[in-house]
């Protein structure tokens, strides 16, 4: 039986709290928030506390907490040489307090309030600072998923930049497209298939023998006219840089 | 029944071959190309022809070739005042030679040679000069899918810039997390679920709605990491620009 306290209130916390609750092999025994509010309704009130010196015994801390929280609070605990791990993507290891003993469980997937999460689907990415620990981190990541990936603290900045490409600019474009639709009465489901469909294709395709489309041609005439079309200025500019980015990868290899 | 001559050999006939043949409905009662091939190795070779002048009579004829070959291959037909139709996103309707009655038949999706196509899922934009034709592409449309849209030139050609942004520069920013990845030695794959998740939330969220990540959290410690790991020009030139736009988009409303 794997022993958790768990920290933090918030969209991790919350998805996270369920899904431990739901496996055989693990037990939530205490969770910390500042407002000492229950993670789910069902929870028992004394296993909450809103107090850091009240802390219970565990076999590993889990820190869901904002990232400018992760150095503050773990150098608020009033024990050392436990394991205390965070759930950040971009926060290194080593932003733990050093009196415990530091590691990661990052899941890596982008978590909505009211969306039920499919953890069985979801990597996690572990990090600790010996094998006994990151051992340990694994046997609790196995009873929510499969996908597990040893990642260091640098790896997992390049994948959290990666992360800001393949999702926060990628909606991005997808508000674009949304906002070009509407000021031509055009209703953006249109393009939810084809949405789906690039999405799907890389997990059969390289993304990079997946790329169609004007820039990629070098097909003038009709980049030309997509860019006399768009007004907005910010627009033309993302059309513009993108179109150049695409045509400055495949043009050194065509 | 529906009786539909198809023209050109690409990706697009192929796959609307194979799915036409399956329509009670409906009968590809011959096809032409350049080089007289089959579209299928079951066709009957009597019912490809590599002349335009031995064209029989149909009810519509579906030009689904190149772009730019559209003007002059409708110029040639040897036949007038027939249902001529082409299936592209960019060109408009009145590029196809007014000689013949002129229409649209355009599939909003991205095809692949090798990958099977489900028509019933993609989005069909249509167009006519006058509303009985208009409603025999929607008799023909309705055989492969239901969701049939009516869309001018002018509309389509919006479709298309917004089709650029969430298709071929969506799959450019895949590619870069891509590079982002093998460059620091961890599977893309990582990426695969949450690439799903950004792209499947657009059916149930506003892309305005779903946005997050530093740029709109004006994370500035965040960002400047970021830009300051990215050692290619180029992407730290997207990822400035993107987090611009970004900015300016939702920091007007904030
Ligand atoms: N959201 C995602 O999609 C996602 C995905 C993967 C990883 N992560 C990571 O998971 C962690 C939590 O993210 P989240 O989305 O759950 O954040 P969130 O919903 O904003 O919740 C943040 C939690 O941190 C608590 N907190 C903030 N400052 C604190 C402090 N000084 N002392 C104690 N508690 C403090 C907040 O407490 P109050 O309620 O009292 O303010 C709240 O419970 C972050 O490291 C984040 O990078 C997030
Ligand atoms: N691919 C897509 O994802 C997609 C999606 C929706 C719509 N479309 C549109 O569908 C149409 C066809 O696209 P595609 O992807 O099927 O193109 P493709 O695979 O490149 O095939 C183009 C076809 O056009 C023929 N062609 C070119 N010039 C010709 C000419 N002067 N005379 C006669 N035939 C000529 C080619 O014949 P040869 O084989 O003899 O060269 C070939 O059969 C285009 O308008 C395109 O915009 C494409």
């Amino acid at each position: 039986m794997i022993r958790v306290v768990l920290l933090g209130a918030g969209n991790v916390a919350q998805h996270l709290y369920t899904a431990l609750c739901n496996q055989t092999s693990v037990e939530v025994i205490q969770c910390y928030n500042r407002k000492g509010s229950k993670l789910h309704p069902d929870q028992k009130k004394e296993l909450v506390t809103n107090t850091l010196t009240e802390l219970v015994d565990a076999d590993i801390y889990i820190l869901a907490i904002s990232d400018d929280a992760i150095e503050e609070v773990s150098s608020n605990l009033p024990f050392t040489n436990r394991l205390v791990v965070h759930t950040s993507g971009s926060v290194p290891m080593d932003t733990i307090h050093s009196s415990n003993r530091k590691g990661v469980f990052y899941p890596l997937q982008t978590f909505s309030k009211d969306k039920t999460v499919d953890f069985s689907t979801i990597p996690f990415c572990l990090e600790a600072e010996n094998e006994k620990d990151y051992n340990l981190l694994k046997e609790l990541g196995v009873t929510l998923s499969q996908k597990l990936y040893k990642i260091s603290s640098q790896q997992r900045n390049a994948l959290h930049v990666s992360a800001v490409f393949v999702n926060n600019f990628t909606n991005h474009l997808f508000s674009i497209g949304n906002d070009i639709c509407s000021d031509n009465d055009i209703p953006f489901e249109i393009l939810h298939p084809l949405i789906r469909e690039t999405a799907d294709k890389i997990a059969t395709m390289n993304p990079d023998n997946a790329q169609t489309g004007p820039a990629i041609r070098n097909d003038h005439k009709t980049i030309n006219r997509h860019i006399k079309f768009l007004s907005d200025t910010t627009q033309k500019e993302l059309y513009q840089t993108l179109t150049k980015a695409i045509q400055s990868k495949y043009g050194k290899k065509l």
